[in-house]
């Protein structure tokens, strides 16, 4: 890099946030946002270890075996292996987004492709404390978010073809690591740029189902660590990643230099992004989830029941048709991506937990025979930002219209914090001894101490107390 | 993937191409494209060793020193050190691209992105000889120069913003990786659309000459190396990488499925795409290789020399004047890319070797007050693909106008062996003593002889003998 390039990056985008990220600390984070991010990343751990069970995570480890045959020092979680950090950042992103349960409105899915990356690098550096990657976590939650908006939002930028949770991960996951290793504003600022320089993910998988899609958030992870490495030895990355007029990113992948685009570093500081990630309660696509809290609504106030009911229509964008309207799923991931599958669980069993979206249920009779009258209707005219509307017929000839403009888990209606340790509690029981889930959430929720961050980590490296219930 | 999905793998681009690839052995190619892969090879291994010297290899491989902590068992070529093999293989591409002298006309760079992944394997694997080793090579510049062509080819790809070197070379890698493990047709289809479906590269680097341009040829070669590893174990790729509508690579980064992308998989065995690969025999953009060829030629043919010259005037679109335009370079990147420098230097001396973009000539005053005489002029009419008009005025008046359509290394206009092995000896000559340059050299050209092959690993792997000339 010349110096008119050194000169130019505080002036860019990436130039602005990490002089932001470059000087804030904990102590300038409001405590509930501190307190949230805590709860996020129970809420990931838990996903983590439950993930372990699935062929994702089973294939990913495996292929470690071969991309770092000499281990390498960062814990496989819940496994007792090691590999070299970047590969078990891989293994562990994956693994934490294989079950679709892990949080969502930020890049999406910001835990999977963060604290993959943190945790790595704090067993194998001794930079790190709870403290810093808690940090990590709050500064990467607000790139990714941050650069989601720039970019035209969570529905736009995904219906354009971008798989978020990969193209923007990486760069969450490098502000991440440039915290946890306390590169200054210039580092961190090629730390964004090495990343966003070579960044991917598609939705191409959404034609067949294909694992990739977890690997996304395995691979940002693995990006953005790598990036914030390089970067700390000086490798520079560009300045206008984000805005150069032949490659940048909003001009490239976005919708150009936006007034959105352009006000990505505004009002650092105010309001952190991670108070806007939401938990999931269901463990399914986030797009259908307001459906399932209008089918758990109906079912409760009006006591709907599933024989009842003769049809389900349901309105909404073709693109929600397109990628939410398979009827009669056969693996996990076709069964996640159902409205039709997960609004007959809702309405045949009152949730839609993780079992739900396994093979223990894929294929039962009595959700596939009311997933076949769910029905869903493409409005060319309809927002991409709308939430689909859902009318039920009942065979008597009652008619129920509902639609939930703010589902469940939205920083608008949040998940209790109960709710949020029950939920970890039911995923990490799967794995983990009952005293072992219980010290755990008590370390993670004291993630600043500096012995509940040794604790944290030596649980995660150990071997799993059991092998998963399937 | 469900059932669906594996019948209709085989339907796709990628499933094409991988039947082909799963099916072709070394034998099938003809032996004037073997002999020319080793030779490629014996290319890219000098422009490596050579490449050591420079800033980003060595901030590459201290970063794989945190990357890597435990080594790994790939050799980064020339150092004596090991790292996990996708760590290797980004070190040893970056290395390998960083002198802006290895070949073109495939991915563009298809030799950085296969060979520091096949070797990699080669080192960490029981799987690898050298005849496996070239069918890998073959078939990754095969799959990466069609898809070149599928996306519209190199200029109008490129100039969209998108580093082929990156996007494109992920695919080459897993290709090449693919072949070399002997993965199947189905498996071989997975490697290419996990590749596919996190690839990045973008050309966000020119506005200030950031060192990642060289990071893409290595991630490339990391993320085809990793992606092959995981599809062996039977991890899924989207069948679609290539052309989903949502998602797909032609529909995304590309030109849509237009009858070049709908045509990628045809014609496969005949007329192998490693012979249409370029070596360069200047140090710096391809795209200023024609002027070059022009200023040469002038020199010989009409005894031109720079003090006669008063001013020399370059008719270009307007992709090239931004790319190449900058007169006064201040580091190497930019002095690659600048087409006055370039040009000053060949009227100047005769050649545009790599010590020409190094230090040692940048800012030299004599070079920058010919380049200042160099002017570009954009006109929006012309043809991408288009080589400039180069016009000559001296200050007695002559004027010379040339143009060279076909510059130096293209296939129709090739590098005669003889030249290529002398590149060679003159990079390698800076890190290995000359018995070494010659035992590389010899076994390199029988790399499918058992014994040469394992004494191409021993060389690489180990430490130059000497520090290069710097």
């Amino acid at each position: 890099m010349n110096s008119a390039g050194i000169a130019q990056a505080a002036a860019t985008l990436t130039g602005a946030l990490a002089r932001f990220g470059a000087s804030f600390s904990l102590g300038d984070v409001p405590e509930d946002d501190r307190h949230y991010a805590k709860l996020l990343a129970l809420d990931l751990f838990g996903c983590a270890l439950a993930g372990l069970d699935t062929e994702e995570a089973r294939l990913a480890r495996r292929a470690a075996h071969s991309l770092s045959p000499g281990g390498g020092g960062a814990s496989i979680w819940g496994t007792g292996e090691a590999a070299a950090p970047g590969v078990a950042a891989m293994v562990n992103g994956t693994a934490a987004h294989a079950l679709e349960l892990d949080d969502f409105h930020g890049v999406d899915h910001s835990g999977a492709v963060t604290l993959p990356a943190l945790m790595a690098v704090a067993d194998t550096g001794g930079e790190a404390d709870g403290k810093r990657v808690l940090e990590g976590m709050i500064f990467g939650y607000e790139v990714g978010r941050r650069l989601l908006d720039g970019a035209g939002g969570y529905r736009r930028h995904n219906a354009a073809g971008w798989h978020t949770t990969g193209t923007l991960g990486s760069y969450a996951a490098a502000a991440a690591v440039a915290k946890l290793l306390g590169l200054d504003g210039q580092r961190m600022a090629w730390a964004l740029g090495i990343a966003g320089s070579f960044t991917g993910g598609t939705w191409a998988f959404n034609e067949d189902g294909a694992m990739s899609k977890r690997y996304h958030a395995g691979a940002a992870a693995q990006t953005g660590l790598q990036a914030a490495f390089l970067a700390r030895e000086g490798f520079t990355g560009p300045a206008a990643v984000l805005e150069a007029e032949r490659g940048g990113y909003f001009p490239l992948y976005g919708e150009g230099m936006t007034p959105a685009a352009r006000s990505v570093a505004e009002g650092l500081g105010r309001d952190f992004r991670i108070g806007w990630a939401g938990v999931k309660v269901y463990a399914c696509c986030r797009g259908i989830h307001s459906a399932l809290d209008v089918a758990l609504d109906f079912r409760q106030e009006h006591g709907l029941r599933a024989e009842e009911i003769a049809s389900v229509h349901v309105l909404c964008t073709p693109v929600q048709k397109g990628q939410l309207g398979l009827a009669l799923p056969k693996t996990r991931i076709e069964a996640q991506f159902s409205l039709p599958y997960s609004t007959a669980v809702a309405f045949l069993h009152g949730e839609a937990g993780y079992e739900f979206f396994t093979e223990k249920w894929i294929g039962d009779p009595e959700i596939e025979a009311l997933a076949a009258r769910v029905v869903l209707e493409a409005d060319e005219g309809r927002s991409l930002e709308e939430e689909p509307v859902i009318t039920v017929r009942t065979r008597d000839g009652r008619v129920f219209t509902g639609q939930q403009p703010v589902p469940i888990g939205d920083p608008a209606n949040p998940v209790p914090e109960a709710d949020i340790r029950a939920k970890y509690r039911a995923l990490a029981t799967r794995h983990l001894a009952p005293g072992t889930v219980r010290r755990l959430e008590e370390a993670v929720l004291a993630l600043d101490n500096p012995g509940s961050f040794a604790e944290v980590r030596a649980i995660l490296a150990a071997r799993a107390e059991r092998s998963g219930r399937e």
